[in-house]
């Protein structure tokens, strides 16, 4: 199994990039190939200076261009041709690579994957799903923030593409819920009430609709939503996670005791930040394109790009493709005789 | 100043709700008419047992009816004509009381405020208005439910609503923001495209679009949103600070160390919750109606039903509605001038 990783992404640069690939390869015996300036990723990675076995499993694959994270993602692409994004996808075309992971602009590599790879048969819209922590597994979201304004049937996509996530998770018969307002019938706006019929009617496992309260309730296993609304929802939970830690310090500093009381909990503390801390997490799938892509986290963790590297061989090895395209003709096939 | 409560309503029951109109009445000299069944109700005042001033200050209204929580709105408010929060409104309306203030059905609350008091002139769609907790002033973010299909000029009004109440709250000259999912003008949805000249153009201190990150920040007073996207905004928001604390809770308990610590840090972990806890305060206006009314969390506590009260008087003192009506005047002008 080989992964493309764009190695000139994310706000830590690129050594915590290569850093991430090395602990990849060691656990897993995976290959990666770094994309990107090679005598940059060969100083770095001499820097890390992995052992020989290590060592084989890494190739560098030169790109002479970069987009940065406030360039315009279609404009970049266009004119970047040999940008380490266009490089790394440009592998998985050519099937020199089984998947392509990137922690740089989320627009520009999911515009690249869509120039290099195409749509998935059948799919109207690509997008990105994420994954949530909940008190009991993580919950995958999806769409969150490509496709802004969706008619129901993007909505029944998106649930067919991240149930099919959810399932290379190993989640046998994943929930669907619709993220709306009221858990009853009938509830939300009219987006939601005309995709709701919709997922009844497929061979998804649909539970109704789901409250912004039941996402970290682990009762769920896959969310839909349009783009705009998972966005908000991804932003809002970022923002609060780091309000509240910002609130509590502010709490603990006010007195010595707290203060010791802190110092005697921060294994805790640091244990339920990394349980909450998304940069944590594996990245974002890119969904609905023909060949896989994940989206990290401008602040990935060399851990964080290891999850990733790892989900992405995950996607590969199963198939996620295949079973997308099955379950959607399955669900299509069920729509039609009903008509 | 005289304020009607539907002492009816709440998960706590009415003496949760007595208690806090008379921490109310105790704390300012304002009035109260506690709505709802008569016999019960002077029940649970005697069991309260208030010092003679302000049992003066205290009056029972009698009504027959309740609407339970999981009833719908308008067939409820149909078929209870003397429901207690039917009752409250009816006060305002006749001039007997100068705002109502509820903790029962949320829905049941905006149809019985719209009923009996009407829609304010130039106001398309009545909404209800939520104070969010940040790092440094609340920030009042309107629509939270009541409108989930809005256009343009519904937005611009929320933003318009939401100013003036904000302004009631002390803040000079409120920072608007629109919430989108990025920063950069034409970032956004439809509805947001279209709503974002509005604002531009109007008499608000508007400041360009805002992200769901920015929402605890506090670097902006109102924010404004469709009925959606609000409330699935405050539910993901409520859902996260109460699986967050299970989370950080499950954490401790793993070491005896972290529980000691967690006991001497217990003062600032009590504190931090007061300051995220939604049931604290002062509940959600409702704006647009041609009164003044403020819907409670089900499971406010006391001192935030007290919050209410005085958040209604605060209302009432300073004409909330001429403001909202010069407001939107002043807007309306300049973009006419401007066609």
């Amino acid at each position: 199994m080989q992964i493309a990783l764009d190695a000139m992404g994310g706000d830590y640069g690129s050594e915590e990039l290569i850093a991430g690939a090395l602990l990849a390869v060691k656990q897993t015996g995976l290959s990666v190939s770094l994309v990107g300036d090679e005598s940059l990723l060969r100083k770095h990675l001499d820097v890390l200076n992995p052992d020989s076995k290590s060592e084989k499993l890494i190739k560098i694959v030169h790109s002479s261009q970069v987009i940065e994270m406030n360039e315009h993602p279609v404009d970049a692409i266009r004119k970047k041709k040999d940008a380490s994004i266009m490089v790394a996808f440009d592998l998985v075309r050519r099937g020199e690579a089984d998947a392509a992971v990137s922690a740089g602009n989320s627009g520009a590599t999911l515009a690249a994957a869509t120039r290099k790879l195409g749509r998935l048969e059948g799919i109207s819209r690509p997008g990105i799903a994420s994954i949530f922590p909940t008190l009991k597994k993580p919950v995958v979201l999806m769409d969150i923030g490509a496709n802004v304004d969706c008619r129901p049937q993007h909505l029944f996509q998106f649930g067919v593409m991240a149930a099919a996530f959810s399932r290379i998770n190993d989640v046998k018969n994943p929930r669907v819920g619709l993220l709306s307002i009221g858990e009853e019938t009938g509830k939300g706006n009219s987006l939601i009430k005309e995709t709701y019929p919709l997922l009844e009617k497929s061979t998804l496992n649909f539970i109704g609709n789901v409250e912004g309260r039941d996402v970290f309730q682990g009762e769920v296993d896959v969310i839909v939503c349009d783009g705009f609304v998972g966005n908000v929802c991804l932003k809002v939970s970022e923002g609060l996670a780091e309000a509240a830690m910002q609130m509590l310090r502010d709490e603990i500093v006010k007195s010595f005791r707290a203060k010791i009381g802190y110092l005697l909990a921060r294994h805790a503390f640091k244990a339920f930040k990394k349980r909450v801390d998304y940069a944590e997490y594996g990245g974002a799938p890119l969904l609905g394109i023909d060949g896989i892509g994940i989206i990290c986290h401008g602040k990935s963790s060399a851990q964080a790009i290891k999850n990733a590297l790892l989900e992405a061989a995950k996607m590969a090895r199963g198939n996620i493709n295949k079973d997308i395209l099955d379950s959607l003709a399955a669900s299509n096939n069920v729509q039609h005789l009903e008509m």
